[in-house]
């Protein structure tokens, strides 16, 4: 494994540059996520479709796992599990609405890896930087597991596990762990663990902090020279064999029925008393167990689905559990949210309410979110719910600050209100969940076919662990 | 399958232009060979490993089931499950004894597949033409279900199924079923099925016909306008399930015990109380069922051994087939040879016996073929055992010409019993059997650790059934 070893010396140093103003060192954090020997093992696959040019380069890299679907370009990298998920990549010709503006692609974009190492990191692609619509770029980063890259390009960070950076354009950052970042660009910033801040510069900024002791202690700890340690990781940790069983496999049945306009990925799994309704989009990675979902809901990647009912049309965004709740219709379930109910206590969230990305409900007694209501932060009981909710019509009120324990609002709270509302009809559209036999045609209805190309490293000799150089096109 | 059907047009086209001089038409043949759908159905694979410098290169291609380990170019051809081996390819810098002169290859040899349809065919690649080092062209050529091309360049042929060209280089030429030809080289001839010739120019000339009805009524039928039919092919259709459950996963644990030295080919099939000896080869796609194997045997690609013991040193060539039957140490079975012994009817075979590639022996009563004994053609009893075989000692003694039945030799019998015997040293001393633990490393060691890619082709859409193009380097 000497050049694997090389390629994450590599890596950590040119890290390290970008962050040297924080004296940060990635070593630390790093070598202990992944064993070396890991990196040889496993295999790598990417799917092969006809609703993108096809094109894929890998160089001097590990690929172990990722899962790629439109163009990418792979450099003097380590994707260890990693998700990369190019199917929104915009295409040379069409023309796109990118914060504000009407942009014609002058060229396909393309998603660019070079010098990092993702760990079990979903990348998605959908940018919204107008200035930049052929390059989608991952460079000098390095991510810790459960990491969501979405929609924007990172530079020279640091991405603690179960962070996101979601729409923001990123630079020199280092990001604590379970963080959610939405503030279209940042640069030479930390950003401590737990840290919840979505923000549109002049119109609103929404904030909440986990209070430290709580992420550390119960759910997820990241500490140098230690693997990241709590609840989130031994629950991923918990259903690892039951994937190892579709991943040995090159061609798998269904398993369950699979209607009209819905597509179940060949990667997800399915337990138990499973139902998918029309245009329902399961996507690679979702773990459904005895989960029950409705028309047009769908099930993102590294999603965890458990003894749960969706009425149709929601959401469960990349990363995010949901164990004994029951969900009114279009209820957005968002990043790496962990909805923890029980077969004794009940979750109950009426419609069109909204969970925020990196929410926590963690409940020992049944607990009822009415509908339309924004979710945050950590919720144990009915009181948490009270001091960490508020009605969307309430919300839309608001003019200026609210404070409210460790959550700050300031701006135009219709504003917010209206931009979620719209991200989540997109993400349906997208999706497919409006499909009708002949428009509105999305994910789930791409998806129904994909071809996956499994690829595997030299088992041995100097280059073990290391993918030769591949180069796919049309 | 627009495409596809476009591509299987294109090489039809092509191949006829080479063969017009014998007014045949590859269409009728081909066509229903290989149902058009089969070619979208099934993936393709290739071995990574760090024993050649690595290059692949597919092109506007069909590549179902595919096998390669060194360089190879593919254009505008269909491989329907052939197995390309590229293990003996010639490495710059490196000189080899070829045809008689010590040649040194000024380039890595590639071997190019070109506007050609193989079904099930294996090449191999130890190719012997001093003049040409760089290249093995596979080019205008169609060739039957398990037919096989070894060591020698083919251009503008079509060979019938379960032919063999052997150390032969071919223009435009027609190869009958299970003919086998090692002459050297060979052009615009047509060689009626069931032909035997082997050819040392000025040296040796042996020739044997099988009777076309023998061949046609029972072992193998090819018509146009029709499938390939008879016992040959029933066979093979009957072990298909088998091999299906091993196409299925990804990751395959070894069902027996694999001794220093020896290996078994992750594609190939064990089953039964089957043994393997130290340095024993078991290759990609051999079938081994109640085998046993001593020291130093090796089972080659679409060989099936079953019911059998083979004592140590022993070779089961491409394509041949062993039932219940006992061979003593070194005994040669070449390729596609068919040796049906029966439950009540074992097969004996003596030690440093030679049995000709595409030798059948079809017994109802047990049989003991002596040691040192040569044996061709057709045999159902100890009679016809009498008349198509030789002892080695009578046959090293022979000048001049030999008729026998169907039968005739013509020559020096020593230079063509030294030719087989240095032959068989050769492929011994290649495949590991004389591994020592540090010298003699041969294919059996190299094998033992080969990572497998699989590819698939476009899942639908105008492209459906046709590969990506994908460029392979270290």
């Amino acid at each position: 494994m000497e050049r694997v070893e090389q390629l994450t010396d590599r890596i950590i140093r040119r890290v390290n540059i970008n962050l040297q103003e924080f004296a940060f060192d990635t070593g630390p954090y790093l070598r202990n996520i992944v064993p070396t020997n890991q990196l040889g093992r496993f295999y790598a696959f990417y799917g092969i479709w006809p609703h993108h040019p096809l094109y894929f380069h890998f160089s001097n890299s590990n690929l172990s796992g990722s899962y790629f679907l439109g163009k990418c370009e792979i450099y003097n990298s380590i994707l260890y599990k990693s998700d990369i998920r190019g199917d929104e990549l915009k295409q040379k010709g069409k023309t796109y609405h990118l914060g504000g503006f009407d942009v014609k692609a002058e060229e396909d974009e393309i998603i660019r890896i070079r010098d990092s190492f993702l760990i079990k990191t979903l990348v998605h692609s959908y940018s919204h930087d107008p200035e930049q619509t052929d390059l989608f770029l991952i460079k000098n980063t390095v991510s810790g597991p459960y990491a969501n890259i979405h929609g924007s390009p990172v530079e020279g960070c640091f991405m603690g596990p179960f962070s996101t950076v979601d729409l923001t354009t990123l630079y020199d950052c280092i990001i604590g762990a379970y963080s959610y970042i939405q503030v279209g660009e940042l640069s030479h910033r930390r950003i401590e663990a737990g840290q919840i801040w979505i923000r549109k510069e002049g119109v609103f900024d929404f904030r909440y902090q986990f209070p430290p002791d709580v992420l550390a202690s119960r759910y997820i700890a990241f500490r140098p020279d230690k693997a990241p340690a709590g609840l989130f990781m031994d629950f991923a940790e918990d259903r690892k064999t039951d994937f190892q069983e579709i991943f040995d496999v090159v061609h798998l049945s269904q398993t369950i029925a699979v209607p009209k306009g819905a597509s179940v990925n060949r990667y997800a799994l399915v337990k138990g008393q499973s139902h998918v309704s029309e245009n329902v989009l399961v996507a690679q990675r979702a773990f459904l167990e005895d989960a029950w979902l409705g028309k047009g809901a769908n099930a993102q990647e590294n999603c965890y689905i458990s003894n749960s009912r969706l009425e149709g049309y929601d959401i469960t965004a990349h990363g995010a559990t949901i164990i004994y709740s029951n969900l009114g219709e279009k209820v957005f379930v968002g990043f790496n949210a962990f909805l923890q109910g029980r077969a004794d206590a009940l979750l109950t969230i009426g419609e069109e309410s909204i969970v925020l990305p990196h929410t926590i409900i963690d409940i020992k007694a049944p607990l009822q979110i009415p509908p339309r209501r924004l979710v945050w932060g950590r919720i144990v009981d009915q009181k948490d719910l009270e001091n960490h909710s508020i009605s969307l019509e309430q919300l839309s009120d608001i003019r200026g600050e609210l404070s409210w324990g460790n959550m700050r609002f300031n701006g135009n709270g219709l504003a917010f209100v209206e931009a979620f509302k719209h991200r989540i009809e997109h993400i349906l559209t997208d999706n497919g969940a409006y499909f009708d036999g002949e428009k509105n045609i999305g994910h789930a209805q791409k998806g129904q076919n994909i071809s996956f190309n499994i690829i595997q490293p030299y088992p041995n000799g100097e280059l073990e662990g290391l993918y030769p150089t591949i180069d796919i096109r049309p």
